[in-house]
């Protein structure tokens, strides 16, 4: 059986996807200035810095009463203070003026007395109680200050997002813009448009496997807000993959092709992306996802993804989403013990609630155990497992 | 000033609120089969129960030789077991074939040594490690029975459940399908797209803000996998505010306005509705989101949903989003003290790391105490507030 020879270390291998990423997207100016709508769902490729204070202004905070905080120092249930009611843009030593959450303060008032603490007599207000300079007022930079970084580079835009990026006057934004062909590949592929019957289907399908991975592919690409395209199955066969991969190659920034790349004497991807350009890494010391490939064609990356469903959604995570956006990261302990290899980064699986439970059956075929995992930890290569108790980084899905 | 009256429970909210989107989706059929590739991010409106056994077929666990376990039995480095190798789909005693993860076993085998301790000599296998039955082998419904549920209703269909869907040769499924209006109300309110430049153009605002909660909610619905069709800003005005209704009623399921719904005498949005139909909730015991309205007209439902960005981004949440599915909790102590009312359910953005950190500043104007925050924690109405170090169940956005 031919091996790969070396297993490169991830640290490693992460440096030279990464750097190849942000080269190409430099050179070709892979990104997109969207409006809002456009960028929902999209990786931002600049901080975003805050043109403006937010509130801008000083508002009411709650409904009640705009006052001049020394005007109700005193005031008491039994000694309510009386102040006369206005309704103009600004208002006077013994004058209030009715306001409501979120409006502006009027010129010189500089707290809001809460309605509750306040009777209303004709053009009177009765104050039972008094209030501080700035109470119940956000002041002008309480939410957002001028020149704030607001959003970081790497931010999937959300719909808060969308929010305060309106709020604050901004209407477009860079994000990451780049197209992706799949293509799958390997003798032992079905395709899923031809199942007619699963259940009838699977008795003569003698140990074929349906295409799956692609629309994996295709979701994950499309939710760091890429384009995919998915191509058809290519057979065992360097002459077909050759021609799929230029066409690709044409349409497309950046391949991933799944299947072909294992560790076996069917290495045909990885020998036909060689013949047509450079590979840069095959073989990475990780588990899942040890047979992973990059090479260059015509400039272009292509990532040799496992064929495995695992295997290969963990290469896309390391090695692409990890590029262009950080997980959120929390610190939990260890339901368990886990074990892990010295000089191997393992990727484990895990449910959270209470505790960080890593699922049992891990197998890199097994793609239940994506589905029903909430995030994953990362055994470095340095460390032999962690102990039951254990204080460990959970990235969530 | 005019008050909502009585404000109801969120329990009571939250069941009228679900009954009556339960009911629409019904009578109305808001369901539709979509593809794989369409069903990304969208709601689940079924369980998926599995067809089939995954692996269909006993396969390879590892990369090496599939034998007969018993075979191998006494075998080791000293003392090698040496099998005939063949390529058949059948194997018998004495005899070994060669296999790579993921394959098929041959008939009989039922184990898998690894390659690492084996070596091939012509025609012949040494085998220096026995195997006992099943080693190195993914039986027949290791990863999923058939029978199984693989996905709940109410799921977010993620690119890995696209995986999983596609290996049990599943095609299509039942997805929620919602046409949401969006509508913004207030003459405080400013177009984003009338900005020129927001640094001169505050100066002149006087106050007005920004019309930002449309961007959010579209946002919000899209992330359901609904439709959202954004309407220009409605003045403070019953008949402008009808018309809009009306047609947007016409083009949309549901309907969400945002603004005029503020305990305050501005309160034209529950009005109109009124006038136009009949008012199921207005004002909800919870903080943020108050002023929490839901309508019925024509046998649609319009939510009236605060202009506070906070407010009605909480109001989504509790109203639509927990309807349709549910957010991933998770258990952690809190960093610090809260504090809440009986009574009242409280609503608290977190950030989280190895502790729950509720954000200080918390207005229901403050959106940036949503764009910084990781969740939510619910403080229920018979719970005046929870003690630093106490676990708390944390909602992750």
């Amino acid at each position: 059986m031919k091996l790969i020879k070396k297993l490169m270390p991830l640290n490693n291998a992460e440096k030279i996807v990464f750097n190849n990423l942000f080269e190409y997207i430099e050179k070709n100016k892979k990104i997109k200035k969207a409006n809002l709508i456009e960028s929902l769902n999209r990786v931002l490729c600049e901080d975003i810095i805050s043109p403006i204070d937010l509130p801008y202004f000083n508002r009411a905070a709650m409904d009640g009463y705009a006052v001049i905080a020394e005007d109700t120092f005193g005031a008491s249930e039994t000694n309510p203070i009386i102040l006369n009611l206005v309704n103009n843009d600004e208002i006077s030593s013994g004058e209030a003026k009715i306001i409501f959450t979120g409006e502006k303060l009027p010129k010189n008032a500089d707290a809001v007395v809460m309605k509750e603490f306040c009777n209303e007599i004709n053009n009177f207000v009765e104050i039972y109680k008094s209030v501080y300079p700035n109470e119940n007022v956000s002041k002008v930079g309480e939410d957002v200050k001028k020149g704030e970084i607001v959003l970081k580079k790497g931010t999937i835009i959300n719909p808060y997002h969308l929010n305060l990026l309106a709020s604050l006057g901004i209407k477009k934004v860079n994000v990451y813009d780049l197209k992706f062909g799949i293509i799958p590949t390997g003798d032992e592929l079905v395709s899923l448009e031809d199942v007619e019957n699963i259940e009838e289907d699977i008795k003569k399908l003698n140990g074929k496997v349906i295409n799956s991975n692609v629309y994996m592919l295709y979701g994950l690409v499309k939710n760091l807000g890429f384009n995919g395209k998915i191509y058809d199955i290519v057979e065992d066969n360097k002459d077909s993959l050759k021609n799929t991969i230029k066409l690709a190659l044409k349409e497309n920034d950046i391949l991933l092709i799944t299947g072909g790349t294992s560790v076996s004497e069917r290495d045909i991807t990885v020998e036909t992306v060689k013949e047509l350009g450079n590979i840069l890494i095959h073989g990475v010391n990780i588990r899942p996802g040890k047979p992973f490939g990059l090479g260059v064609v015509n400039n272009k990356l292509i990532f040799m993804l496992s064929g495995y469903p695992v295997a290969s959604a963990v290469q896309f995570e390391l090695f692409i989403q990890r590029f262009f956006t950080k997980r959120k990261k929390i610190i939990m302990p260890l339901k368990r013990n886990i074990a892990s290899e010295l000089g191997r980064v393992d990727f484990v699986r895990v449910k959270i609630n209470k505790y960080v439970d890593p699922i049992r059956i891990t197998g890199s075929g097994v793609i239940s155990s994506l589905t029903r995992s909430d995030g994953y930890i990362l055994i470095p290569e340095n460390v032999e497992g962690y102990e039951k108790g254990e204080f460990v980084e959970v990235y969530l899905f």
